[in-house]
């Protein structure tokens, strides 16, 4: 198969952004080429610097002694045929336009001018992401769109309509571990639309996972056709934005879309066998088992470490996931008999860890049962910080042994780690500052972890359905 | 109406902590006490301890030479009848057992010792909450049953079965603004249960929202005429443990308790007219808008500063939650012609921020005239942190200035702010700590502070339907 024109424009040799001022939101994509170290040349151009960031200013992309591949427009809407114009003179070969202000205002103008933007580049040979959008994210050739996007490749591909959801989606799912191959965030879909981008993905060796975030489809049948294929090799999600009347209209003044109805949407996912998410943090909960997991290959679940009520509510929540809960089987509570486990008679599935009353063998003796049981298909676990953080210095690994995660690397576990504060002032700083070095060092250790096991089961119940329908 | 007998039970002029040991989580209810100051006498019982904290500690509750009137029983529970004979002797009138192993285990023998306590405390005129709880957290008196709990009163009550639910709901409700009047985790409910303190609630002037975490109910018909009275008087918001069969299996070993059905459990709080929430982070959610807001009035929402992505999806998530995300009316977009605003024509319902490129000025004019428009029954409005700390002083003031969240104060206004992420190290931190003043800032401020839109909209569309339903 020869590449797909995408993997062919996304390596250029050198970048070109227009409109560069070295600060602010707008001119602002020089400075995270800079931070993640992109190793081409970069070319800041605008007439009215003469240096940006360091690196000298062109006044115009044709004034640029060598060759550029790939530029980004920041530039107001009114001078962007200008620009590819000088484009084409150049010899570039990919634009990305945060330049916004065209079909998405509503304005006869505006949409004319975006005709005719898509005319010219298409004469001059060039392939345009957005216009009104942040472009491009490939940590593996050191392209960002913000700073502080994570420097790591993984292995999630997105691509969203939306920029700011493009940000949120890859800052959510790096709090909770997961990379990405590429992102692109590709707005009113000019030239390059999700149909590429899924088509791109779905060949992509680097990209396992493929996430989207679409807010209009211009091809109905190519899309649902990219769709299903895409997720015959990959698992897909999705989160649509205009799902409703109101979501619609607000659509068409974002990235002009025509959302189209909620009945045809649902029609065409269930169609292609795609999982889809009402907002990014689900689409981030549905991302971390597939990233960290392997395949869950049934729905009974073990429950093991809350206390009390929260015991109680997880089994409940479990069971409204369409997980099953089931009673602890004879055999462990046989086998946790001749173990002389002082709760033998007393512990079911969840594993409340409020009656074996501080003695953490004896509930983690249950775990590991649960776990090298055939009986059951997954491991929702909760894992709590210090009651009392003490004077000392709080060690990590002292306080995870009692957990003894360490033998579950590589299993179908999940992770429950809730914050809680704890009084106020000093204390409560000291308190989170433990608690996310916890968190951080179970997510370093390849878990997925969840705040509550609302959203875990919720996501874990959505997984186990995905895989059910793939058989 | 003569006081509740909880209420004369409450005030207690002295409080003996019997096994309590200074330290640790079994007796460390008097740390507690003295963080929060109790003015009354509080006397450490432990034969195996001449001081404890500071204080004198006696062998004996009959040792003490002043009155007892509450006594805290942290002792194993094969030591509760000498205790209760002892109590009798010295004229306690309460007793909170966190003592736990009595019918929760399921064993024969715990369960009839838990019934002879019950027998010998009656027979002596004590009065029990418990056993198998946290006990009493009551802030106007300075009595709380954690370290670290909020000293400011406030005008919810809680009954809660299970203890650990009392800290997590008081805590998380905490860090959301709001404070209680009093909370009593129960356990066992041997004496007084879940109807004593729900008609406790409804009469008690100090408490104006109800909240309740129940796993069983010892008596159906009278549970469900005690809702029904609360209901009546003020908002109730109940979370349900043992919803399915694994909670069931799971209550019963907790707190014995027979959970019941569903169904059953549907028909009792859809006729007492309450809410119900699916754990505690729900709950929570519900409380904020009755704490902090007026009545909502109707479900016409307006929807103002998200961005691009989130702003579509904040409309879709209003709208799947039964709120109304109206058109923005005719007289609000003439007047905003009127006033040379630039995104007069372009500008929805949502108000996008993204559109304003900005230019707070023309956003916020909007959010003003929807604020005093009749159309609109509820706001819900977009608070972010900077998306550059910088490197001077960061002026939480200067920042929030921008948003003019002051003309909006008592108005039904409820504000999304999220973390985001940026980068990581020092960087990370110091945002991390410029995003915890300002929410900190909008929770002082009195206002309903969500993570995301669709918390807020899943809490507010249940308000909404909760009001419309009274009436």
């Amino acid at each position: 198969m020869p590449p797909h024109t995408i993997e062919e424009l996304i390596h250029p040799r050198s970048i070109a952004v227009v409109g560069a001022s070295g600060s602010g939101r707008g001119g602002g994509f020089v400075s995270p080429l800079l931070e993640l170290g992109y190793k081409g040349d970069i070319y800041p151009v605008n007439p009215k610097y003469d240096e940006i960031l360091g690196m000298k200013a062109y006044g115009r992309i044709t004034d640029i002694p060598g060759p550029v591949d790939f530029v980004i427009s920041s530039i107001p809407a009114s001078g962007v045929l200008k620009l590819v114009d000088d484009c084409g003179e150049k010899g570039v070969k990919l634009m990305h336009l945060f330049t916004a202000r065209f079909s998405e205002t509503g304005r006869k103008d505006a949409a004319e001018l975006e005709q005719e933007l898509l005319r010219r580049a298409q004469q001059r040979g060039i392939r345009l992401i957005g216009p009104n959008c942040l472009g491009l994210y490939y940590p593996e050739e050191r392209i960002a769109f913000h700073n502080g996007m994570p420097p790591e490749s993984g292995s999630v591909g997105l691509a969203s309509q939306s920029g700011q959801a493009a940000g949120d989606i890859v800052g959510f799912a790096a709090e909770r571990g997961v990379r990405f191959s590429k992102a692109f965030s590709y707005g009113n879909a000019l030239d390059f639309n999700e149909c590429d981008y899924l088509d791109y993905f779905a060949q992509d060796a680097a990209t396992k996972i493929i996430t989207l975030y679409i807010e209009g489809v211009r091809d109905g049948p190519r899309f649902l056709d990219s769709l299903r294929r895409a997720s015959a090799v990959k698992p897909v999600i999705v989160v649509k934005g205009g799902r409703g009347e109101a979501g619609t209209r607000a659509t068409a003044s974002h990235t002009a879309s025509l959302a189209g109805s909620r009945e045809i949407w649902q029609a065409v996912v269930d169609q292609a066998g795609v999982m889809t998410a009402r907002d990014f943090e689900e689409m981030v909960d549905l991302l971390v088992p597939l990233y960290f997991l392997p395949e869950i290959t049934g729905r009974s679940v073990g429950v093991a470490g809350g206390s009390g009520g929260s015991s109680v509510l997880a089994a409940d929540l479990c069971e409204e996931a369409g997980l099953n809960v089931i009673p602890l089987p004879d055999d462990i509570r046989e086998e946790l008999r001749r173990q002389d486990n002082a709760i033998w008679d007393w512990v079911g599935n969840p594993v409340d860890s409020s009656i074996s009353m501080g003695d953490d063998s004896s509930a983690n003796a249950v775990i590991r049962l649960m776990a090298g049981h055939p009986s059951f298909d997954l491991l929702i676990l909760f894992v709590s910080g210090p009651w009392h953080h003490g004077d000392g210095e709080f060690s990590v690994d002292e306080h995870l042994k009692r957990y003894g995660l360490g033998d579950l690397h590589g299993e179908p576990v999940a992770l429950v780690f809730g914050d809680r504060t704890r009084g106020s002032g000093d204390d409560a700083v000291a308190y989170q500052e433990i608690n996310d070095r916890l968190r951080q060092r179970l997510i370093d250790d390849s878990f997925p972890v969840y705040p509550n096991v609302r959203r875990a089961s919720a996501a874990l119940g959505k997984i186990v359905d995905y895989y059910e329908k793939r058989h």
